[in-house]
């Protein structure tokens, strides 16, 4: 578990498979485990529901529960956002005793910063853990939608028995829909490997609604692990995958993921090493999907830095490179602009601060180097820019030539669309 | 000269008007003073001149030099992009000895990363320093432009006896409009008291060409103040104004602030004060200049933030404001979305990583006030919303409760034309 790893997945160059096939390597066994894009890998003992509690709009999934047969280890990641929701402060204190039993989403309203996001928030929990019969303090909650307007806290929990009257075993299509806003569609994954299963399903992000969009992220397995130990392989998977993904930089108040555990199977050396690849490729499965379906997104663009001083500073180049506003619009526009790129690697707040040397540069645009060593690569720019033109996801790989940190982050183009989704819409 | 301390100027509510009027207190006299909008008040022994060397474009003013009729103290700031030019590292150097005579202005090309942007540069400071017969390390240098492109040097080199003949006494319009690429217009300032004069003149930023904008500034003053002093006094000013600002997050390789002087005025504790409040005046009106003329900017966004636990928290709250694109794209859309400002002003990265208290908190948008002190104002979205409409410079004012700290910033929102602008035009 060295700190330089990555989670490698593979796929189509060009991108435009529907049918990407998210394989990867275990790092114990060196065996190739295959990802599904469905829910079919999942533990026994879950039951789940969902109903339209008329949150915002009246014929809407926006209330949803998920509850395992028995408490069992969990372990989360939360939002940093300094105004997070009550629900986030609420399953950070959930966590503390490292168990849970179930799951309450409300989507369509974040439930923050209204006078009384808590008392709402706490209600719900009391009424849903009293309906389906676990303790207060093992059911876990998200909120997610638009800020700063009261929940209707009175529809929420009339609408309880008939949320508990719809639930079903396992985890349904159904549920993995009604946690969504106005996303393109559900986002799961699941895999088994040595009866360990393992199935998760996202939420978000993109500027999908004309309010806060947010992360919503669960995980549910059978290994059975402590909380810590499950904590230190989620913190290690989020870190690499939904850490190393932006879509406009914007941070939500309600991120959150969640993992959960039935407890079922008895963990064994290969079976830990194999789930710690199996969650992050699981993970980077989920992640991809959201930059990719983020609204105004036309092209993924996966940023590659290797030779950084450290991953840290592998890290904050990645990052600097998916978040560059002047690149973003010049992948949307096809433009091989490589100056742009430049531009992103030297930007200030980064770990390294000398100037950069450029004899020690290499820049690669979807497979073309376009600069090399301190010279700019003569190329016909205009098949460079119908080569981005004709593909779905753009690589960028930059060599710093200042040591051995390597880091991979995903974003996405900056389009008319993004602009529209989020101006031409109000409140 | 409190760390506390920001400049303000006065101007009409709506920042619709042509002619802003940009007053401003002196410090220590508490008198009035204003600054023109054009380049009258300008110390004597400059002369200036232009030409069209064809760098890019066949027809376009692209070489620009000032004089001064003897060398002067000088101060200056730089870009911190890791990738700066090798013109920015020049001037660096010739900034060591506190003196400086002249200046050359190359647009078009910002001669970054190409193999032989040192000696390009070199040679056209030894050519220029020779024909205007100045001290090489008496001539500073900017380039600004695409980046990657190898500067065609045999064409500036050859343009350089013309650009002698083109020398007039004083800093004028076409000077001004030569350094620019493809602003709006010109961005010149000028104020005179107590016989000390001082002119300026920016250029860019936003993406105005397809390539890398830069922005460059150059002032001229008759104050004799030792270069160390004038550094000093500069640094305060660009704190307050140009790092203030921001259209898009991206930090070019090629930005420049300088500041020259003719020595003409013995300085008086009067006027040194006095100077200091021009000079930051001075630069503010540049630097909004720039901002309200971003190509792709309809709204000048004006963010103060009080109440923060330091000047510097202040800042970094005041510029997560300005750079957040949902906030930039709900400004466009003349959307009240005040949610957004909360998830801006909770972002990560902040001096302060507490969670924020909402009834601490108040948010103020074009004069109306949104949310206070833990509850919403109910308002009709509709009214304000037309308010934002018909404004081009909105005030954001937002105190946080937690101490003393204050800044304000200034951005643009992000529009289609931005996207257009950035997108649309290839390499």
């Amino acid at each position: 578990m060295n700190g330089l790893e990555t989670v490698q997945v593979s796929e189509p160059e060009d991108g435009n498979s529907e049918k990407t096939k998210y394989s990867f390597q275990s790092t114990l066994l060196k065996k190739s485990i295959e990802l599904s894009n469905s829910l079919e890998h999942q533990p026994s003992g879950i039951t789940s529901g969902a109903v339209k509690a008329g949150i915002k709009y009246p014929d809407v999934y926006d209330f949803t529960v998920v509850k395992l047969s028995k408490r069992g280890p969990v372990a989360g990641v939360f939002t940093k956002n300094r105004c997070s929701s009550a629900a986030v402060k609420i399953d950070r204190e959930h966590l503390e005793d490292g168990y849970a039993q179930g799951l309450a989403v409300i989507s369509k309203n974040a439930n923050v910063f209204t006078p009384t996001e808590r008392e709402d928030t706490e209600a719900v929990l009391a009424a849903v853990s009293k309906e389906i019969g676990i303790e207060k303090r093992d059911l876990m909650i998200s909120c997610t939608g638009v800020i700063g307007v009261p929940l209707p806290v009175e529809k929420v929990l009339k609408a309880v028995p008939e949320l508990k009257g719809t639930l079903k075993p396992g985890l349904t299509d159904e549920v993995s829909r009604a946690i969504l806003t106005t996303d393109k569609g559900p986002k799961v994954v699941s895999v088994e490997f040595e009866k360990v299963k393992l199935a998760g399903m996202a939420k978000g992000a993109g500027m999908i609604e004309p309010n806060m969009a947010t992360m919503l992220v669960y995980f549910f397995t059978n290994l059975n692990l402590p909380a810590a130990e499950l904590q230190q392989i989620l913190n290690w998977s989020v870190e690499r995958t939904f850490n190393s993904i932006s879509v406009d930089s914007d941070t939500s108040t309600s991120d959150t993921v969640l993992l959960f555990s039935s407890g079922e199977v008895e963990p064994t050396p290969e079976r830990i090493s194999d789930f710690r690849s199996a969650l992050s490729a699981a993970s980077l499965k989920l992640a991809r999907d959201i930059v990719a379906q983020a609204e105004g997104a036309s092209k993924l663009i996966q940023a590659t830095v290797k030779g950084a001083s450290s991953t840290l500073h592998a890290k904050q180049v990645a990052k600097l490179i998916i978040n560059s506003p002047l690149l973003k619009t010049a992948i949307f526009g096809a433009d091989p602009n490589w100056g742009r790129i430049v531009m992103a690697i030297g930007k200030p707040g980064q770990e390294q601060m000398s100037q950069i040397d450029s004899s020690r540069i290499k820049i690669v645009i979807a497979g073309i180097t376009m600069f090399e060593y301190g010279h700019a690569i003569p190329l016909e720019l205009k098949k460079v820019s119908d080569l981005i033109k004709n593909r779905k996801k753009i690589d960028i790989l930059v060599e710093l030539g200042e040591g051995e940190g390597e880091w991979t982050a995903w974003g996405c183009d900056l389009t008319y669309e993004y602009v529209k989704e989020n101006a031409e819409y109000t409140t």
